[in-house]
């Protein structure tokens, strides 16, 4: 349908919020910079300083965005001190932010190729604010990749850049040792247990799920939507993202079972 | 002025809040069926599952959009269950949402002229998750209908959807009872009473409005302007959208007399 | 890199927040009467009625866009009544609201070239309701503007418009009174002093700053970057846009000492 529009895109996501201008200073960079560029919003609510947030977020929407999408996050406690600026080429497209692992969830997902440090300052705004690298840095660079400057433009390849802030489940005798990476508006829990993690390890998940939160231990079914379970019934679920969740119909399970990003949930395997 | 400008628009509406990405999700979505699309947020704050109050603000925004707008409502209580996907030809756009009620208040509004059940899936995503067609159905629908699909390519034509989750106010003897529609930001409380149903019952409201909010008695002026209100002050006004509004100048009269959605407000008819 | 790319840019600033369609209608008019036109948000979430915190935001934002912009702010308590409509033509861009003092502090900072009263029918809305001037009047005319037409189409120019809400800090005996502009969402505290004032005043600032709110007084050092300080220690740094700010790393200075925008912040001046 669409061949040939040539409309670059880039994604913003921060941990800035929408009542402060740093969004808008951000955008108004990126125009000033490629006036073509379409901007698309993931969040700019990503708790303060949370990477472990952002990148889930990150990670949660870049899939959809068409090739050649360009990513902007900045969840960045480490601003104007030693960290690094970095911009990561992978096969569906660049990302550009702070050398703290943000990134890496999402880029890893895509498929990395090469992760460049941002020293170019010929990509830079022309005064580089030491409080303000979102502004100042990340999005002219941005603007000058979605307008046709290539990843290693930004400056030297790296290795060593950080990792992601998350880890895999733990498999155990009969117990899966689950992180809660997110709980979103709808009070749904969401874990890092991936829908091909168990089968991997040779195991099927039965249609009843127990888990463990500290002491108190919970049944639940394992279905295939929300529309399966009764008003206010947890159960667990396979989401749109692959990832296990701990939902309540119409109700927060978040809040009926006391539990919040980072937390940890222990599943007993019976399959 | 803009004769022959073809960028199309879709709005967009939810109650997926700004935090998560899943409203980034849908926008990705579109842009990668149908690049060149516009897309305007009317709201993502909708009450969780309030079809009443999403309906209702898609209604009042709906109509300042340009002829042709494709307009992608979802609040959506029902989503993998029985409840059908539709898409409603109006005279002045195209609504694409959940068959709950949600977009009727808005399409008839328009004028409705025919109401498509949405089951091509040649115009959906290649995966739909049980979760979320939002981003799976009613997105990339939006999409193809914005870049030039025709409503009558979603699917058979219906009669028997769900209809309006309003009602009109009920006129009585010297006593008309509304509902409150809304409480929007600044507090003011937007009844369904519009400003030419009292003429159409050969009623003609007078500079006073006494009005009963259970055993409540309120006594108010009903005014043109906020400023001829003293300030603080309790009164009445056609708002911008048509309908009668209980205002307070420069105070929320919804937390003056605790009203809420769906409270029920008795004006008595002097006039 | 992109002479000649003609999408006219539209500014967005309000007190009307995101839940409330507000927004979403002036952006539905502004595309209906120039289709082509960019539309960035830079807040709407300032607080209601607050002129003042309006005033800071714009001022804040305005200088990152680019020459031509057309910004519209919207905090309005007096609509419906006497207050005037202007558009502002400054060396930098245009500012259309209401005439009282918000669009002032950004268009002073441009350079103001002329100031005209909003009169011209031709540039609203078909209807002008009393009650949201942001849709019927300030944003058809943004639109106009962008799409072509003079501020001096706007009507006749003024020059009794209403000044600034702010004032500069007062430079006393061994002391600089200064006042809270805002505080952002990490609890950064603006104050009203910029980098130039010290040495305006013959004064130099030493790496230690006193400060006094009301009787609490509070030491902290003058630092470039938030990672010169350790964890939630308090500290004084002139932030991006060239403000002093009282700042608390990785913490919310506001909440330690108890600041609100509006506060009084008394420097005791020893360099």
């Amino acid at each position: 349908l669409t061949d040939g529009f040539a409309q670059p895109l880039v994604s913003l996501l921060s941990d800035f919020g929408l009542v402060d201008p740093f969004v808008a200073e951000m955008k108004a960079v990126i125009l000033s910079v490629c006036p073509e560029v379409r901007i698309v919003d993931i969040s700019h609510d990503v708790d303060r300083f949370s990477i472990m947030m952002g990148a889930f977020l990150l990670f949660e929407a870049a899939p959809y965005f068409p090739k050649g999408t360009v990513h902007v996050a900045v969840v960045d406690p480490g601003v104007g001190g030693s960290r690094r600026a970095i911009a990561i080429r992978t096969r569906r497209g660049i990302y550009v932010g702070p050398d703290n692992g943000l990134l890496i969830p999402a880029a890893q997902s895509d498929g990395v190729m090469d992760v460049f440090e941002l020293t170019n300052r010929l990509m830079m705004g022309s005064e580089v604010s030491s409080t303000f690298h979102g502004r100042d840095i990340f999005a002219p660079a941005a603007a000058h990749l979605a307008c046709g400057q290539l990843p290693e433009d930004c400056g030297p390849r790296i290795t060593d850049y950080v990792t992601s802030p998350y880890g895999d489940p733990v498999f155990g005798k009969g117990m899966v040792t689950c992180e809660v990476l997110h709980v979103d508006r709808f009070g749904n829990v969401i874990t890092n247990l991936r829908q091909a993690h168990p089968s991997e390890q040779g195991i099927v998940l039965g249609d009843k799920i127990l888990f463990y939160v500290g002491r108190r231990r919970f049944s639940s079914r394992l279905v295939r939507t929300f529309s399966d379970l009764r008003e206010g019934e947890v159960g667990a679920i396979f989401g749109s993202h692959g990832f296990l969740e701990i939902v309540a119909r119409e109700k927060s399970a978040a809040e009926k079972l006391r539990l919040k990003r980072g937390a940890v949930v222990r599943l007993h395997l019976t399959g």
